[in-house]
């Protein structure tokens, strides 16, 4: 269902959820009770803008529910046709003058384009997908989006449950209440968005890179790309991510063949004597790409082309390193000691800079309880490589060829594989600013990720259009992949409410235009 | 259910039914005609006892059905109280002075004394349980033993179509018929017997050991061991094997603890970076225990014990050389090359007297279809090693943990471990050469087996009890743990059919006690 789920959010969202909720962060200092927000660029119009999203909130919660209440499980094939025309009905009614689905090998994208005769252009990444459901674990029903209280978030707290509450059509929905309320008082944008809105997030965006490709010379004049995200966690706390690891993704097998080892069936464990084993040949062949410990990646020349930090990388690592807790995340994650014996300073910086091989499965012969006796004819492994700058996805898979063949394993084959590079932002960039300062008016503390040890596929963005990108956003949402999915709509501080979610993209919106 | 299931048939029957039916044998000779079958010691009451065989055909085939209709299926403890009352209650109609059922901690056994006031006393090893059936699969109810034409073996041909109808209470019962068949012609039997059968040998023979402890005086004054089978394969010939290796079978486990990796649960394959991978530890730990081909166990201390094969295992050796179609053993295993490249004669060497480490099966994480990326807190393998002489079971988990400690595995453990020794019959004894002498009485080929690469719990006899042990009988059945298990009652030559068949053991009780 998911051939390639590490393209998407359960590879990317995991690793925001895990490695970087508020929970792990240390409480540096207080947070600060509502009076104390500071209200950005006190100026008339924008107070103008806040006031209308304060007296349209009902109308707001209610767009968001009418999105959510329309299901589009990619997996399933079920409700993407429906789901694409409301997007692109989303985007028309928003203004934009080009409001189109465009057609892919897979499930329809849809394109927007709203031009304000500004001068700088964000463009929008947007997913209109969701994850499949299994209704019966749900609270309430996945697709009803209702509004419900939920006392976690203070006395009058109340969240919209259901399925893209969080991941994503919540967060995007909520965007597009903030642009239409800066229309609504002044009838114009600050700046031009291109929206680029794909149907297939959650099974691998297999199609991504040709809705890219279509528009590739008009993305390729914007500015900055912005995919909409409630980042803070539950402490509230934002994340900002200026950087992700490349993927390649592998399933390797030996069988029997010519070269020896039974070709088509498992035969009796006794004929090892007189015959190879397919398993021993994977295990000894995966033993050869990693040191005694399983740290050591010693496939050669795959680590020629990497890049020592930067320096401005390094003082990222540096003021990360105040603020995570680590006792926290080995609870959480229930490890007890960082790769090899690690210090936090050491365990940060591999898996903020470090290349990796990891398996992820293997399989092979009997694997119920108790014992068969069988020598198998087959082997399977599923590996993954992590990349950083400066290696490239394309180099993988003809080392790994390579490396395989000189230790006499040509026997073990490749079955697929895929993957794509990684993704980095400029933390100078006017994008990144724009963010930060935007968290800052709202008196959100962040901190700032020099790379996310997960993937994504926002090279497309940044390696190839050379764009920056950024996942921002105030508030705060769970459960994406799971159940019960939920955006926070009315919070006590320090999480912010839709109201301030809106808010603060009406804020990252002029901060950017400026 | 099958906790140990190599102890039984399914790893013993399977390497019988697999590496030495006839048709894997190059035809030597022309196979003999009805006609051309010598009469083996033509005494008058021989004749007598043949006479009373034929005469009472149609009651012998009765009561084998009788014992089929009986289920006794020792994983569901189906039958298994009711079959081993039945199986007494035949011991006592065969003449049996004792016949008793014996409780054990598992299914009861049951022993029998045949008191014939000879010389000369046999043990008759016997089991009476049954391996599962899936009853929709059979052409007829399992449990009916129907007795229907089958033209495989003869325009005349029938069988006997039920579970346990080759394996083995089919030739069990032919050969009480057998032993009836004598006391009612001659008053008496040439030997004295002694039955110890047990209800357990399909889940393991856990309490043969306990069984054969409590009359071990007894059985350690008898002569020899006989397992009543049908050894023909379809082309007639009969494998005589005089051994076979013994066997440990261990599961390994490596998760995450004190010294590193997840504890409890999978977590993002992104934090490779920073955790140590259990899967990585296995399969590094694993790839310790052979050189790089697999084929040669680098665990210090494990062969220091192994003999050389003895003048006369290497002659049966160079006999057997020239009986084997190596090619048909190909085409029947789908194996292009022996091991390594070795040729037929290398292979054989190594199928004998060879021991090796199998991995039976190995998991950990994700197997699924596609690519799921995680780091797995846990890895699996199942490893058997056979072993031969003079290598001893006990030996062989000290120095596997010996070997994973030296080399820095001490992380990766034993969930569970068990085994048994190998089995060796003198060919020389007198119980083997009337084996050989009663094929040979009723011209069935034979080819010996100096041992077989596969295992069974035989060392409670041989090795444990000093004395020689033979599965031994005319006759063609095969089917066992599958479906439409049979035994074929009438056939033409070279296949042998029931009235033979139990012919055949009454050559081979008087070869025996002459």
């Amino acid at each position: 269902m998911e051939r390639r789920s590490f393209l998407g959010w359960s590879a990317f969202g995991t690793v925001v959820g895990w490695l970087q909720p508020a929970s792990l962060l240390a409480h540096s200092s207080p947070l600060p009770g509502p009076e104390a927000v500071k209200r950005p660029l006190a100026d008339p119009s924008r107070e103008a803008i806040y006031r209308y999203i304060d007296s349209n909130l009902g109308a707001h919660v209610e767009r968001i529910q009418e999105y959510l209440r329309q299901p589009s499980i990619s997996a399933e094939n079920r409700g993407i046709k429906e789901c694409a025309e409301l997007t692109r009905e989303y985007l028309a009614a928003a203004g934009c003058q080009e409001a189109e689905i465009v057609p892919t090998a897979g499930h329809p994208g849809v394109w927007g384009y709203y031009d304000a005769g500004a001068k700088k252009t964000l463009v929008i990444y947007w997913m209109y997908d969701v994850q499949p459901v299994n209704p019966e674990d749900w609270t309430t029903p996945p697709f009803e989006a209702q509004v419900v209280p939920d006392t976690r978030w203070g006395a009058n707290g109340r969240i919209i449950r259901a399925r893209g509450a969080i991941n994503s059509k919540g967060p995007e929905r909520a965007f597009l209440n903030a642009v239409e309320s800066i229309r609504a008082v002044e009838g114009d944008l600050p700046v031009n968005l291109m929206f680029i809105c794909e149907g297939e997030e959650e099974i691998s965006s297999a199609h991504m890179p040709d809705l890219v490709a279509r528009y590739r010379d008009r993305l390729a004049t914007a500015d900055g790309v912005l995919f909409p995200m409630c980042s803070q966690g539950p402490d509230g706390r934002a994340d900002l991510d200026l950087g992700n690891k490349g993927i390649v993704y592998v399933e390797l097998e030996a069988r029997g063949d010519a070269r020896g080892g039974p070709r088509e069936f498992e035969i009796h464990s006794s004929l090892k004597a007189a015959v190879d084993s397919p398993v021993w040949r994977l295990v000894q062949a995966l033993a050869t790409l990693t040191d005694a410990t399983g740290n050591q990646v010693k496939i050669a020349g795959i680590t020629d082309s990497i890049r020592p930090p930067t320096a401005k990388e390094e003082e990222l690592m540096e003021a990360l390193l105040n603020e995570v807790d680590e006792e926290a995340m080995k609870r959480q994650l229930k490890v007890d000691r960082w790769i090899g014996g690690a210090d936090k300073r050491e365990a940060l910086r591999k898996l903020l800079f470090d290349t990796t091989v990891n398996i992820d499965g293997i399989w092979a012969g009997y694997t119920g309880p108790g014992s068969k006796t069988i020598l198998p004819h087959k082997a399977n492994a599923k590996l993954d490589f992590r990349l950083v700058p400066n290696q490239r996805a394309a180099d993988i898979i003809p080392l790994l060829c390579k490396h395989l063949d000189e230790h006499g394993f040509a026997d073990v084959k490749i079955n697929w594989s895929n993957g794509y590079d990684w993704s980095q932002t400029d933390p100078d960039s006017l994008l990144v600013r724009a963010a930060l300062d935007t968290y800052s008016d709202h008196e959100v503390p962040t901190v700032t990720w020099p790379r996310i040890a997960g993937s994504a596929p926002f090279y497309l963005f940044t390696r190839e259009l050379g764009l920056p990108l950024v996942m921002f956003g105030l508030g705060h949402g769970s459960g994406a992949h799971s159940v019960d999915e939920y955006l926070v709509i009315e919070a006590q501080p320090p999480i912010k409410g839709l109201a301030d979610i809106e808010k603060g993209y009406v804020d990252f919106l002029f901060r950017f235009a400026a």
